[in-house]
């Protein structure tokens, strides 16, 4: 059975890992008969954003780990406990956590810094050439580990943010909402879902590629 | 444009709405055209729960429309503004909040409290003859409210907790996870879901089904 880490950082679109984009990830792992690795790093949050004013919620913290175990029903694991040996394969999904706590690129832009188990881990699952999927803005923390790598991922058509990635080492390609594109050299697989919307159904295409194409660079 | 309201109960299994039942059915509504309208009561969650440990986070609170705003990703009304004459249809997801927030199930059991504005909102749709489903433990927010009319509900297979809805009013259909069942005379369709699961691929299943049976008496 084929085992695919995925790396949560937190739960809700504004502060932590993107709710769809993590739950559509699992849905198409399960349905290709992976087994699923759910982790997160064990620290606070950026911040909390309520989501219904799209306000900072001062004064309150939250850990992304505790957090993201809301999606994945508690069967979740500090990813400092995760070695590379026990992964075929990493998927990253995004909303707006991938950028504010697996690494700072949205305050930071391509200056960003990386969590440092995030860093570890998303580095040596390229040293051992095993594939790595990002979703959304997580091509971000592609190209703050590896940029050095050039590695060839797409964020959408936002061209500002593609910017800041290739000002990282990456190499940005345009990609539509249903299709994912591969970095067949890095073993790299990148779609852009809500970076494009619009809604869950064009999203879930998109995903839907990028696991098939994640197993497939497993099984190859 | 078919209008179905989701009526959500926080963010998580243990003290909201089941994350993957809420997103899946977000997902089957929206690949079948239908205009989504995501409400909540605006109120204070029963308790928080740490998902990671599964123990309650004692003297904290959070807001059940702050929260379930997470999976609605900002779009999302207070279900106090939601008038009858808004909807088409209305599907209650499942998870530990439906139980803990739009009524009291889980503490109370048969002799439970209903949230006023649910009870409101379900009661009127029962009136008008709009079709409602309910997922996973969701079946005994009708039963609470709809008990008197003796609906035909599943929550699997469950004899202690189908026995505690039948002393409600409800009549027990058993139902394996990757179908739902319909009261044609009350316009209910309800799926186990994560009552029985044992997994996201198997739940999908029953969550489509239950939405193309809503859709299907909206249409009829």
């Amino acid at each position: 059975m084929v085992r695919v880490g995925v790396l949560l950082s937190g739960c809700g679109v504004f502060d932590g890992s993107e709710i769809h984009e993590a739950v559509l990830t699992l849905l198409a792992l399960d349905r290709a008969g992976a087994e699923i690795v759910c982790m997160a790093p064990n620290m606070d949050q950026m911040h909390v954003v309520n989501h219904f004013t799209n306000e900072e919620i001062k004064g309150q913290s939250r850990n992304v780990l505790t957090e993201s175990a809301r999606i994945a029903r508690g069967t979740i694991q500090d990813i400092a406990k995760v070695k590379v040996g026990d992964l075929d394969a990493l998927i990253i999904p995004g909303g707006f956590g991938a950028a504010k706590n697996l690494c700072t690129f949205a305050v930071d832009g391509p200056g960003c810094r990386v969590q440092p188990e995030v860093r570890r881990l998303v580095s040596e699952m390229a040293e051992a050439h095993k594939p790595i999927g990002a979703i959304c803005i997580a091509p971000a923390v592609l190209a703050a580990v590896l940029g050095a790598k050039k590695p060839i991922v797409t964020i959408g058509t936002d061209r500002q943010t593609a910017g800041a990635l290739e000002s990282m080492g990456a190499v940005h390609q345009q990609c539509p909402v249903d299709q994912a594109i591969v970095d067949s050299q890095r073993n790299l697989v990148t779609t852009p879902a809500y970076m494009l919307g619009p809604s869950i159904k064009d999203i879930a295409k998109g995903i839907e590629d990028l696991v098939q194409k994640v197993l497939g660079l497993v099984k190859g």
